[in-house]
């Protein structure tokens, strides 16, 4: 059973490191900080957080599922900044008494040296690592003020059982409806998990931030970017299972732990669990500064899913694999580049009642 | 300059990694165990610590130059262990509500990858990892309530300036009264930093309790353990300058920032601070369950200075230097066991005014 704990980017100094390939994802941090700011400024409510009557307040962020820098630095400046701003308005706070504190979450296998090591020298914040997964419980109760998770929502905590036993690798893209009905299922589970622990995390009136891909609905599953690497990835796998290179078994046992939720599932789920209002869910357009090239999609899809790979098939094979699927790369391009552009991108901000 | 930030210990799987070559910090441990429930039960004070009105509450304990595991985490439990009792005693407590936010601080260079994938998986706690210098702040202010810190004090922010300047190896060894008393003044400075910072970090009524080596009254430098690692270490870096093997500009630069304070120096600092009442500064005995020998000795030297020389000397030279500071403890021996048992330690607990 492939758990979603592998599924960490690449930390380290290598050439396909997250630290290096993130520009697609600095792109969305761009993108979303003035939706960051506007969230803050008009629903970062300061009263009800406790803030107006102390002569000196912290203020606490989480950055869920992190990575390694610099993007979740650049995402910690902007929610601090914004939070200023907000106080700064408030006129009856006193600014100089006011203190943050960062925490940095991923799972156990995330690179913390390096993101400890590269963290901001004058950073005005105080830095903390907290290991683990986010679908459990990582901070003590009503101890986080501001929530943020970028891109990380459709991680499940594992492959489903259901699909880990039927042993055909790639199944989600299939039209099999057990198997869609089995992730789905997951997906939904996962976020329970997730919400009741951020419910018991949050404080009343803490705010949670999230930019995640959705799936228009009316589109299938294999018509999204998630489709489209299980498409490219299982002709690759298939390929080298024919070249001899890898076992059948071994790429038929291999899945990926993600779930593209629809717009009006993810609503149904928030809505189910009952702690959080949801205060906006809006779909948001994502300017591609940096125009995706094929080499720059098969960078971006490694530091991705390096790690998955490796722990998967193994170190030895993880370069063969790799290269052989930036050749499959350039034919399927212009279906990746239409996917690219029909991509839809949510930035939805519940607060905890 | 040689800044303490390369004095972490020895992270990963290596033979003489800090987490296999610990047994002697282990004794450390269980010997602090009941020094540890008694300053809990008798001054963790829950009313003015702010406990006894709330329904729920979350208790905040840092342990400060924690290296890796597993002593930290045997530290955290004892300390919760004896905090849960002191709420047990209370009576009109609501244990089922009391939760524990567990902050393990040590350098950026620490092994903290190592430190969160080694974490008990049944803990009771909710672990944070938090990179930086001791002698600056770390946590925002008011928020913790118990520190610890074990066998650290020791350890200056960097060599002083002087020592630099005059360019000789080990020469906190000599009876060079100028070299001493820049030693001295820098630990002075660097304890004010540190006594500062954990004012501001500590809640009014919150507890430091600290476990540390001291030098007792009319005993020269060269007489402690702090000494004896000069002196053969020195003696073992001018012998690899005869052979050839080192410069003797490399080896003259190589200065430990570690500096072996007295009891009087010690509770002169905490007087001048101010912000803390010292609520006990006894001596223990530690018993050594483990009986030292000379390949213990060894691998702990290695254990704890390994990043040192490595980060002064280059990956290159380490191995050949430790085997010949092996050579070396032998004839050195009786004096080190004799070291060993004058060796004094001491027990504080500083309460925040």
């Amino acid at each position: 059973m492939v758990s979603s704990k592998a599924f960490t980017m690449t930390g380290g100094d290598v050439a396909y490191s997250y630290t290096k390939n993130s520009t697609i994802q600095r792109d969305v941090v761009d993108a979303g900080k003035e939706l960051l700011k506007e969230a803050i400024l008009k629903k970062f409510d300061l009263e009800s957080l406790g803030f107006d009557t102390q002569s000196s307040v912290v203020v606490k962020i989480a950055d869920l599922g992190c990575s390694v820098g610099p993007n979740t630095f650049f995402v910690m400046e902007n929610i601090i900044e914004a939070v200023e701003l907000k106080f700064l308005q408030a006129k009856n706070q006193n600014l100089s008494a006011l203190e943050f504190q960062a925490f940095f979450n991923d799972h156990y296998e995330n690179d913390f040296n390096i993101l400890f090591k590269t963290l901001p020298p004058s950073r005005n914040y105080f830095a903390a690592g907290v290991p683990g997964s986010f679908h459990g419980r990582l901070f003590p109760k009503s101890s986080i003020h501001f929530a943020h998770m970028s891109y990380a929502l459709h991680f499940l905590s594992k492959v489903p059982k259901e699909v880990v036993d039927i042993n055909k690798s790639n199944v989600l893209n299939s039209s099999d409806k057990e198997v869609v009905e089995a992730y789905s299922t997951q997906f939904k589970n996962d976020m329970e998990c997730f919400l009741n622990a951020r419910a018991e995390e949050l404080v009343p009136g803490g705010l949670m931030f999230i930019l995640a891909g959705a799936v228009p609905d009316g589109i299938s599953v294999s018509d999204t970017m998630s489709g489209v690497y299980n498409d490219v990835m299982g002709s690759c796998l298939k390929d080298l299972v024919k070249m001899g290179v890898l076992g059948e078994e071994k790429v038929n046992s291999f899945n990926v732990p993600i779930y593209p939720a629809t717009v009006t599932e993810l609503e149904a789920i928030f809505r189910t669990n009952g702690n959080f209002s949801i205060e906006k869910m809006e779909k948001f357009a994502q300017p591609m500064k940096t125009p995706l090239t094929p080499e720059g999609y098969a960078l971006a899809v490694r530091a991705g899913s390096d790690g998955l790979i490796r722990n998967h098939f193994g170190d030895e094979f993880v370069e063969q694999i790799f290269n052989h699927f930036t050749t499959k790369i350039e034919p399927n391009f212009s279906k990746i580049l239409e996917i690219t552009r029909n991509n839809l991108n949510l930035c939805i901000l519940l607060k905890r009642i």
